[in-house]
């Protein structure tokens, strides 16, 4: 995209939220707007209309996974409790038909999973062909709280890093294209979250005491996150952080990323695999 | 809902849409609109309207799924090609949050599928507690095309009927609210719309050629239709009747009917699961 004044950004996301550009995530300002200019009217609207861009795009996808084409698109959310990754599922993926979503949620682990290689549950819920595939947090809680309290010995999760590299290699290599966001949220903007969620009986659904159990470990999942992108930001499958103290610019960021993803495809719709003179005229013929 | 001037039906469509109160699928108008009183565009402004109903009758849902509660909603769309079970999905499915969204399509039964039985497939796509599935066709493919076509004998899909209800009854008593709906678009429309599709290279993908192989079996479909509302236009799974002529209606009437099957349950927030007093001083303990 690049400078593109429509747009309202004057560096491209894929550019300008690219975590390896952006420095220590520890010293990331979480209420910073990288390469957008507008404010938040503007980037309301922005959403409304890049949300149009979005759709088309993803149709065009959808129309060539119908047609044989397996490629597809894999989003990866992560983030501290309350950074929004539901928001995004529902405000971005709600942007496109839900038809075309591979909608996946990884919580604890279940006695199944954990009787599994970490990557097993994963795999079976990567999008087929046509599909954009969005994870509310994914393999990378393996390297998450499970580094931050041990919950497997370091040998173990240390290697993890290179698996899971070479597992997205392997995505890649079988046409998908994977893209993954951190959302970062400041520990001032949490506080104002969990203290909204407590103060409306319809969020007490979204509130849970171990949020702030989890919270007391918040330098360590810092961390924890900067292993992450020091070790699996790759070309391949990139990382991006994205400031969520502002939910409105943390939706348009990941609108935009995927716009960027899909365009990268330079789709076009699938041609006919049938005679289009011919059929004209068997439909024309038809009764009624 | 009754009569309600504010949602433009005269009479409800959970009663004026009901499969066994509409006489026998030949002599129905595909171009009908029972119940409803206001013109197209009465119906596209209502279908924002109560769009914004659904979507939190569905989050409600979906903090009671997240709380535990097993209840779920099951649409279930049949209708002939091209009336339109994608675009319901898009445009209803597109209304409410795609996390709470359970979509599956059933397209010919893989080599897999058929060395099950017929519901295995069905059961493995059921929605887990808080979601709304949609299937894009369903198990009654196998008393639809199966019974057009004689793909298994005659004894075998005859006992379908009475399996299909024993299903839809065990569904129901485990806590899932079964609606079903069958587009009906008129043989005129169906020749417009495949018209269309052969017109416009972003529709081809759209197009299949067995489609007008399928349509000279337009009546012996009707019948097997017949058969189903007949056998199993039961009050534990009722079948709605979607007149499908003009897309905006039919919308409109499925998320009228989602929104009654979501109010029936009468779904209130989950409580709190913690103590509220308690957390709230943990957090305004925090630092920050």
């Amino acid at each position: 995209m690049g400078k593109n004044d429509d747009t309202g950004w004057s560096t491209a996301p894929f550019e300008a939220l690219r975590a390896s550009g952006l420095g220590p995530i520890a010293a990331f300002d979480a209420g910073s707007r990288p390469g957008f200019d507008g404010d938040k009217d503007r980037g309301e609207d922005l959403l409304t209309e890049r949300g149009e861009v979005l759709a088309d795009l993803q149709e065009l996808l959808y129309a060539n996974g119908r047609s044989g084409d397996t490629r597809s698109v894999l989003l990866v959310l992560q983030g501290m409790d309350s950074a929004g990754k539901g928001g995004i599922v529902r405000h971005v993926g709600g942007l496109v038909d839900p038809q075309g979503l591979a909608i996946k949620g990884f919580g604890k682990p279940t006695e199944e999973e954990l009787s599994h290689d970490y990557l097993w549950r994963i795999r079976k819920a990567l999008p087929t062909g046509g599909r954009i595939g969005i994870f509310d947090r994914s393999h990378y809680e393996d390297v998450l709280p499970v580094r931050v309290h041990n919950l497997v010995p370091e040998s173990v999760w240390e290697k993890r890093y290179d698996e899971i590299n070479a597992f997205e290699q392997e995505l890649v290599d079988g046409g998908t294209t994977v893209i993954k966001c951190a959302l970062v949220v400041s520990k001032a903007e949490q506080k104002k979250r969990l203290t909204e969620r407590l103060e409306r009986p319809d969020e007490y659904w979204k509130y849970n005491p171990g949020d702030i159990d989890e919270r007391g470990y918040w330098d360590d999942y810092l961390e924890a996150y900067q292993a992450i992108f020091d070790r699996t930001d790759t070309d391949t499958a990139p990382w991006f952080l994205i400031p969520a103290d502002s939910k409105w610019f943390s939706r348009l960021a990941v609108c935009e990323l995927l716009i960027h993803t899909l365009q990268s495809l330079d789709l076009d719709w699938p041609p006919a695999d049938f005679d289009v003179e011919t059929e004209k005229k068997r439909v024309e013929a038809l009764d009624v």
